[in-house]
């Protein structure tokens, strides 16, 4: 089995053991995302980019993959094939002579 | 090679065509993965679950993932250790008998 | 009429001649002032503190203010009792002679 | 001495009380804001719109209200003007005629 299929078996069977599925639709994982991002945030607030708790980065990074691999799961999403595909869709906003070097977004080009 | 590691790959290839890595410091990867969960959340507004447009769900959450990867190979994070260990690690907080049916927060359990 | 209450009648005012209310529940409100708090960072994001655009800065914070007081409305909070009672709370957590000069947050005093 | 200038003064003393200025730059501001939505959101996960608890919304709300007139003072806006230009600029985004009774974006209208 592949590793993000793997991955998101483990996190199906959590859920339903504690028959969470009735509460996973997908506006509430999309909440669920921004809560865990949040948190994420929070360890990073008043302080510089590399005081932030790594242990605890790693738990809350954990909580945003387990939530956007359910929520890709309810869509049918592959994983990989929809960031590759992103990948591609920027590489056409970002083409590379005008985006080396500068954080403008590509609307500002 | 294992699939987030070549998704990984593809990512940090088109950051550093770019010269992007000089943005890319934990703090910052922290705060786009809000802005992009944010824009997710955007699809959701106003709408019943069913009702967001599955295409740009597909991208959006497709940003989320690729500033998580990223921030996971910036602090040398595998991405299926720490999902499944955060599974453990919620599986403490969460027993089943407490929390089957209910989505109380644990502390309130 | 006081400030905060004129401010409101503006937002209620026109929110109503656009037939809205319908859409504005507690849930969905809160969804709003995310989607615009992320709106908000973006304009920070790969950015220095002083980099941002403060036309843009004025329109975001001005939508996530909006969307917080007819939050307030909605539940009949009146805005100056609750922020004032906050920082009544918030002084009980963090004490002038533990908290000074240090970003730590109370459970960390 | 207005309402809005009132609570602003009591924020400034407070923190200034507690030395924490040198945190307090508008790019962390921004992310206080975005810490203190996502756990607004928080209370209305998994939840249906009516079901959070009112005295939890309270302290969430006075704290994205506390940190957003934080960062209007930073920048010396005044939050009544800026919220009434938004009001007339969303009124040209969306016109009653088009936008009456739909929650679409006004790119969409």
């Amino acid at each position: 089995m592949k590793e993000i299929e793997e991955i998101t078996k483990a996190l199906i069977e959590f859920r339903n053991e504690r028959d969470w599925e009735q509460f996973h639709n997908p506006k509430d994982l999309a909440l669920a995302i921004n809560v865990e991002a949040g948190e994420l945030l929070e360890l990073f607030l008043w302080k510089k980019a590399e005081e932030a708790n790594k242990e605890k980065v790693k738990e809350e990074l954990a909580d945003i993959l387990a939530y956007s691999f359910l929520l890709a799961e309810k869509y049918g999403f592959d994983v990989k094939d929809i960031v590759m595909n992103k990948i591609k869709i920027n590489g056409e906003k970002y083409p590379v002579d005008k985006s080396k070097g500068t954080a403008k977004k590509y609307n500002e080009l």
